[in-house]
């Protein structure tokens, strides 16, 4: 007789390293102390009224399914925003996806085959493991260093690690969790490997628009690798609208696109209402992303700060997104960040991190390293590094 | 060197019977020809004003992730509606999901390993291949019958079917896209079977409001199989909501739903304002089934008297959904229903069916019967019919 059973891809399912400690913030809440959240990538900037409004002001009668690649007058919106970032696309290249989350599963399972192999630079944004196991697909990781701020590693590091079964590469850029904003030069680098190699480029560009240190280079930017190159988008940084659950696939390839709109029907359509906003998102003034960068850099130019002024800690500067990955003087970053919530509290406040082990591929690395997500203001940025600062001096496991 | 390939799971992906016409309708319409669209589940009866009303006099300024299950409020109402329907659940054992969609891919994926077996009655919701392709899962399909209104497969088909790599039976009750209502009688037959092999019970109960012979009997109705039975839900049709992309995966089994919570985790939350949309809806007046019941069920009497009026067509009277299957003397179902979009009208008009052979697992089977979706109101019911009527005659495989 069967058993009745969880699958062995459910075992394998990794829980979320983000999410994990979640509990724990809330008993110390129910305690009376104040969570400083930079755990997590919700950011705290208000979603643009205009999209919101758009989604109020909408006047249909049926919230219908939309057509399975997304609504054609969205799709046709986005060729205009991917123009303004140099980016010459048209609208039967895109295919919406719900969120950015649905393009990597669908790439995944469209490129790659169970125990086929995906080279993904690590640390990196730990849901690509999700994906993977979902799509049975492993994971090969290999290291960029807090040393040299995360740079992408030597190409020599690609050619070990690249097998018969490789047949893809996964860049996020900039980078969560690291910040990393990748050169022109590196991602020349990655296209000399993915030409060699015939293998294809996922770029997650999540976070383009949020660029401090010189300008973004997109995937898409490349020369003559059409059909390697896959983007995965998303609404959800880039206006502050996470819960829209809108994303995008994006590609040159015409065999692939065709392979994905096939998992695009099975699930009929991706949210409506989301892509009203994103829609709307498109036509919002070109200085929005100004402000809403202006403030992300006061941010991270503070944490920065902050964090390298502590004793024994260091935070390279992260060209982009709104991560930052600090090493610390502590035994291991797993216990440091459930101390922090258990057993520690400075004038009734705390900071929940992420610890960084759940960012590595590789059991062992990150044990001293966490990742914050300058998602809230500067004064509370400020409270938050002063209770790490108080913390890091009390801390049992110190080294 | 790799080839830069599509996956043989991108290959084996099937495209959707349903949409596969599409471009012969859209040229169709090029010509001038009105097409009557009883191929697709998309509701004309439009979304209740209270629920798109939640959504546009929503008053949040951070469209944000919500908790990976779902908003508590909405799981929390959630549990009322159930309550209304004799469902005894608590907020803990519902997680919300992006559409039915979701909720049948985490299953296959939390309950079957590639290469396990489902057992599906054919014909049967078309996208069940997709999810099973996804998940490398294996559908068997044990036989219904048109004949006999599409019963439940008898008892000794089932046994005959299952082996050690069955790990779960799927049902759709009602039914798409036979419309056939499942009695307490059939239910508990399946609970006998699951009992005895240890199979999880995947129950799909989208159209559950939508019953005209009789009450509704719910795989969670059933007495001692708690951790067996899964309910796969949405508010696409119930509530006229497809494009809210908003529905439920509920099971009593705590291990099953700890495992999805790492599936749903991964994709970090479902569509925040279709959820809002959900929410509103289980406050709906309670006579709002009432009303939509009895125009779908005028619509149905309608079309069967209609279709079984017409010289050797066969149309089994159904119990419940919006669809209907019939049997029609023609050579080919795939060619008639193309044939009605490229060769035939009838005063410039015409009607696109789903030919049947999509739902069937069993290659050859319904290649004489085709779906009809009463989605129309009765005006239109009448001018598809008489298309219908009208091709029957002149069609030139008939039989």
């Amino acid at each position: 007789m069967t058993q009745l059973t969880i699958s062995k891809r459910g075992h394998h399912m990794p829980p979320s390293p983000i999410r994990k400690l979640v509990p724990y913030a809330e008993a110390a809440k129910r305690r009376g102390i104040k969570v400083y959240h930079l755990n997590i990538g919700q950011p705290d900037i208000e979603t643009p009224k205009p999209v919101l409004d758009a989604v109020r002001h909408s006047d249909f009668r049926i919230l219908e399914y939309s057509h399975s690649a997304g609504n054609e007058s969205y799709r046709k919106k986005l060729v205009e925003y991917y123009k303004k970032v140099c980016i010459d696309i048209n609208y039967n290249q895109i295919i919406i996806t719900t969120g950015g989350s649905e393009a990597i599963l669908f790439g995944f399972m469209a490129c790659l085959d169970a125990g086929d192999e995906v080279i993904i630079p690590e640390p990196f944004y730990a849901n690509y493991n999700g994906f993977a196991v979902e799509a049975g697909v492993n994971v090969v990781s290999i290291t960029s260093r807090i040393e040299n701020g995360f740079a992408l590693p030597p190409i020599d590091d690609f050619e070990k690690a690249i097998t018969p079964k490789t047949k893809a590469i996964v860049i996020c850029n900039p980078n969560n969790p690291t910040g990393y904003l990748y050169s022109k030069e590196e991602m020349e680098t990655l296209k000399s490997i993915i030409l060699k190699h015939n293998l294809y480029l996922f770029a997650d560009e999540a976070y383009r628009e949020f660029c401090y240190e010189g300008t973004h280079f997109s995937a898409m930017h490349l020369q003559g690798v059409n059909d390697h190159v896959v983007l995965m988008d998303t609404i959800s940084k880039r206006y502050s609208c996470c819960g829209g659950r809108v994303g995008a696939f994006i590609t040159r390839n015409k065999e692939l696109l065709d392979t994905v709109m096939k998992f695009a029907q099975a699930r009929l359509s991706p949210p409506g209402l989301g892509q009203i906003a994103g829609e709307a998102a498109v036509d919002l003034p070109d200085n929005y992303f100004d402000i809403t960068k202006a403030e992300y850099k006061a941010r991270r130019n503070l944490i920065v700060k902050r964090l390298n002024a502590m004793h024994n800690v260091f935070c390279p500067n992260p060209g982009g997104a709104f991560y930052a990955m600090a090493k610390l003087p502590i035994d291991d970053a797993d216990k440091f960040c459930q101390w922090l919530l258990e057993d520690f509290h400075y004038n009734d406040q705390t900071v929940m991190l992420a610890p960084a082990t759940g960012f590595y591929g590789t059991t062992g690395l990150g044990k001293q390293e966490v990742r914050l997500a300058y998602v809230l203001n500067l004064d509370a940025i400020n409270a938050a590094m002063d209770c790490l600062e108080k913390a890091l001096e009390v801390y049992p496991g110190k080294v």
